[in-house]
């Protein structure tokens, strides 16, 4: 491999005429290399660069600029860590969110991203934007969705996929470019609050994993002695206050993912299937969510009526099947939202709770909405009268009767 | 509470005649009171005793045999362990059963004895069969349903709740007649190889759990200090060997439990949805379960089609509800029966897995009829030209460029 | 059968005192004779009914009323055709309402009637409430569900079923109190604006159907012989006007019941699962149901997404499912009620549609919100290029392409 | 568009060298100008023309065997009429096969051509595949997915697509190669006996229908003044009698489409949603799918039960999706096919059925296996005593105490 090949490669393809061109700057790798595609070989005129905070860490926003100096830009950073719990996350505890295992994040941020930088390309007349995926994985098709949905007439320019580059020749061009490489682990590796993935699609069947790779999450063998003793409390789906202290989500979910990591929660080790379909061994680090998600899944079974808790079952599945798949702003999407939503207003109570070397265990529910009656069961209430179930017993068995008639009637 | 007012309310009210009934004997206390009243109340004149050996266990089969010669009867003892493995917990294995977090297997059992009863009791003549379910709970209809499909025409007795008699009362009613009581711990205990409940029913919200009412499971902070490590093979979705020796699952199963609850696992603490929609609060012991359900969850999705694991998790939810809700003989289960045997023909392969205080940690995944392609993916082996991805993003992003030209049209 | 038999069936049970009882009185024979038993057997201190206008049409209340009289009461008049049609009926459309063929409208209205008399039975200080239900029907499933839900501290009293009262018991005691038998059909006939059920569950498997029993319905053979062209216009899925007028819901629907039936439109005989699983023979006439609900799916399939389509099918199903089982006030029908008030905010186009001998043929369909773009496809806009498509059949058939692999391998 | 243009399109684009190529020959101008592409453009050594019996009739296959001679191929006929039958119209009818209306049917055949052609190409030594599916419609991915999991070494050519050639460039391209032009409609009409697909993708969405396009549906204001009474036998899910005489599907559909067609039957008029998400209105004629379906629909709800039913639905739903998206041999479908199958065993039936001007109207029903056992409810047979559905209410009214306890404890 040399850069003569790789330059080649670039140059020679016709490329859209583009004048001015939006991208989302992370400070990572494929962003960085986009600003020099842009100047370089795609001949923008102009270029807008905006950072996203999306609850990345304050360490790495700030890796960002200091980089972004370097390439001499100076992205507009926009806040959406608001909207990223209180729209997204939120929602995703309601939607018990789960694909395969995975509690969908970054499929979350890539269309929040988007969609972002879709309505500021298009107020700010540019005529394309610029984005970092490869060719190989799903972030592609989500962004793609997303900017055809809210800015259709914006030419998509996709270099990593379109050129047909691979990870090493990424490298080379940053080097020939001089543009600082300051990651460490390959395969795309992407953090949020919510969940961080590691390595993506990078990960061999059987490969063991280094033990440095880890932000939050410490093995159970190495985790805490004693464990912790949590309490959070839930208003209408919602966690609201940690350790008896009403806190914004944007503050709930970073204190979990330090408490459940330390304490050997988190890790998620899953063969997923992508958008095409292809399976791929995925590993993420998410101790808040699997907390959060236990404990409301636990109280909308204390909560929901056995018919609701029964047929939600689908309407999460199809709900993080749609996030994943980049259809975060689909109208269906927005059809079960409101059915969650609706679902979720006697979500409420408290749960006291121990983490202890990777367990979660519930020491105490509380709620003020629950459907939980144990005294319509006890003799001593009088809840009813346990003879009334041989009549019930007789009515619900009915249709064995008929099944029993028919096996005769079919016999004889 | 005295003897006076009970036998009144056992003797006063109208009762079927019966000649010869036949009672599944269990040894516990229902069916050991069952048969004093079938004596001294109904009045039968013949008894016809049978004890299913479903897996609970040689010593509690033996105690039931040895309380029977103080009973002065001689039940006939049925071997079913070899149906409930390899027809019921298999199937449960690969329905990934999970009934809000509870694996069906009393559900399971007591529908199978209902069946074996109401098979012999029709051939042998009897005209009506006694049950020991109280009034409050499951078995009472899954019971229900399973002698009306398969001995229509017999009288089913439910004392228990038909006389509407407590716990209590029960027990008074076993010392007036000189019944040994054996049992210790109330409200419900159920054991069988594949989960053990405990006090069904019976356990308030918050109530604390005794640290000796396990049978298998250790609590992490007690279990192993080490952890184990152990190899199991699938074929067709049911496990076929452990730690390198093929073994049946009749051993497979009760090995598990031993190891899997050493080592901190199988403990469940839910808020279940009953029969009658009454919510409680349920607690179960089922180390081999959790371990096995865990790996053939792993494998599904290692080697079933994406549509298949999305789809599949719907079936698996309805059989388990069918199964908990008394309908193990239903037709519709019979066709979820075959959709699931026909995916499982590819469900094979091999697992290390680490247990350590309660945590289940995949070492290793072999498959041979696995899914998982990943130089399909990889640049070298030219699986595939990125580049084709962009024209796929444009088709599978078509309804998004649909919808803005909607959005377009609606705001003009 | 005669009287003095029948009056020891309703003397001798021992009944529940009650001292004001609320009553909805429909002019039927139910609850005239309910009328006459909370005299002379309840003996009520008080009654207070009540008769609720729910669109059954002016000559079945004045019948009531004038009956009433006669029976020495004044029930209070209660317009609820309001309530019906635009909470009701709106959401049975927007819903595709059927459950099995039937698109279920006593199951709504019986549940309308319940609330509304459980409501005022409670603020009147009632301490009963008596309702008309056989015990063989779905009725008294669906009254005692919402009166257990609105008022649960009234006692709800069901003499035809807790009498086990036969029809001609119910007529023998008309007669002896002097109560005026005025319905000719037998078995359970109920009128709504929506459908009207006839004789239900009386008739026989291959029973020939009266050409007398319709009111609206003239059979394809006789129907008018040149057919009717119609236009209506559904906004955000609701009918709101009809050939070029804007109309109330409560007027399109009676104006499609008549011109609907006399082009042989509405007829349905469908074999139905009841609430206790048994199935019986039902004929229904509802020709504004038959013509608004296609009308209805096939401006869905035009207006929606192909995702929520596919996905509204099942939501729609169990939305039809809860009302027919007495769940019009579960939560689940609320949670759904969102989903499908979502989903309807793109429902808006105008059809022409043909009537003719039984037949409903789209002449035309216009929507400003439809997803219908043809031009994407046409080659002269240029919508796409159709070489792009072999890439994308090349990613979406990835799936077959290591199904192939893994044969492959197994094979070797 | 002169000649030489079109030859340029088609000459210039690189292609894969391929010696001997297979190719599915049906007489229609796609696979026509496929055997020229072969000749003249992609310079085949060799080529082997396979020309299947599905159905399409004798005129068309005779049609199609002249026109070979004059091209100078001696295709190999294939019958698969009795597979298509007895595998797939028998599946279409057990899963009530509906998708948005379309009963699926080029859906199914392409895909067992495809199946066929794979088999032979690959035991005869080929190196690739011609098939005529242009890049705007569904046909191309079924094709695909087909080809690339039975012979996934095939080259797949696929010259209208892959040279974007627009039908007139087709016809162009055959006048120039002296190829006869036999078709008359235009847009991909497409013929088997189980549903045929009319102008596909190119009628408007408010076109009128020329009245000369149906060969079987008769309007029914033309259709036969005094309708047909058919007899139609089912067995496990399949009809096998019609009008009292024993006969194999392969007749009873084409006696059902001339006896359907000419009592007005079998006209569909849909908005569909095609592979690509993109809609079009799509007209299809379908006698005998509309009545054999309408009727083992009917069956069902007699024979299955309730839960079935209920269940079957997504089942069926799930069926037609997968075919009509190119998955007649997925994995999930095959899964499918054993719940159905088995779901099949007990529908078992017989109908008289009116067919009058558009109208199928059910006059009798009979069934031995049939769970219709309405003496159950009667009075006479002592069925059920009604008064034990107090009870029943009581324990089925559970869910609803609890909520009103709910309400009470959130109001206070």
């Amino acid at each position: 491999m040399d850069i003569k090949s790789i330059l080649k490669k670039i140059n020679e393809p016709e490329k859209p005429k583009v004048k001015k061109v939006i991208i989302a700057y992370s400070g990572g790798l494929d962003s960085s290399l986009g600003l020099a595609l842009l100047k370089h070989v795609y001949k923008a005129e102009e270029i807008l660069a905006v950072t996203l905070d999306i609850g990345q860490g304050e360490d790495e926003i700030k890796m960002a600029m200091e980089k972004a100096k370097k390439l001499d830009i100076s992205p507009k950073l926009i806040d959406k860590k608001k909207e990223f719990t209180e729209e997204w996350i939120a929602l995703a505890i309601m939607a018990n969110s789960d694909y395969l295992g995975y509690p969908v994040s970054t499929s979350m941020t890539r269309q929040i991203i988007a969609k972002e930088v879709a309505i500021i390309g298009t107020k700010e007349g540019c005529d394309a934007v610029l984005e970092g995926s490869s060719g190989k994985g799903n972030d592609q098709y989500r962004m793609h969705n997303v900017f055809k949905l809210f800015a259709p007439e914006l030419n998509v320019l996709v270099p990593v996929r379109d050129f047909d580059l691979s990870r090493a020749e990424e490298e080379e061009l940053c080097r020939y470019w001089g543009i600082p490489i300051t990651e460490t682990i390959r395969g795309g590796d992407d953090k949020t609050m919510w969940c961080r993935s590691i390595a993506s699609g990078a990960i061999e069947i059987n490969q063991e994993l280094p033990s440095d790779i880890w932000m939050w999450y410490v093995p159970p063998e190495k985790a805490n002695e004693k464990g912790e003793i949590l309490e959070i409390e839930f208003k209408e789906g919602i966690p609201i206050s940690l350790n008896g202290s009403k806190a914004p989500l944007s503050e709930i979910v970073p204190s979990l993912n330090t408490i459940g990591g330390r304490n050997g929660i988190g890790k998620i080790d899953i063969i997923e299937d992508g958008i095409m379909d292809l399976k791929s061994r995925e590993i993420y680090e998410a101790p808040a969510a699997k907390i959060l998600l236990t404990l409301h899944r636990d109280l909308e079974q204390l909560c929901l009526t056995k018919d609701e808790v029964q047929f939600k079952k689908g309407i999460d599945q199809i709900w993080a099947y749609l996030i994943y798949h980049g259809k975060a702003f689909h109208p269906l999407k927005e059809d079960l939202d409101a059915f969650i939503r609706q679902s979720q207003k006697v979500v409420n109570g408290k749960y006291k709770v121990l983490l202890y070397k990777g367990n979660i265990e519930i020491i105490s529910r509380e709620s003020d909405s629950s459907l939980f009656y144990p005294e319509i069961r006890s003799i001593k209430t009088g809840g009813f009268d346990q003879r009334i179930c041989a009549n019930a017993a007789k009515i619900m068995g009915l249709p064995f009767e008929i099944l029993a008639k028919r096996k005769e009637k079919i016999r004889s």
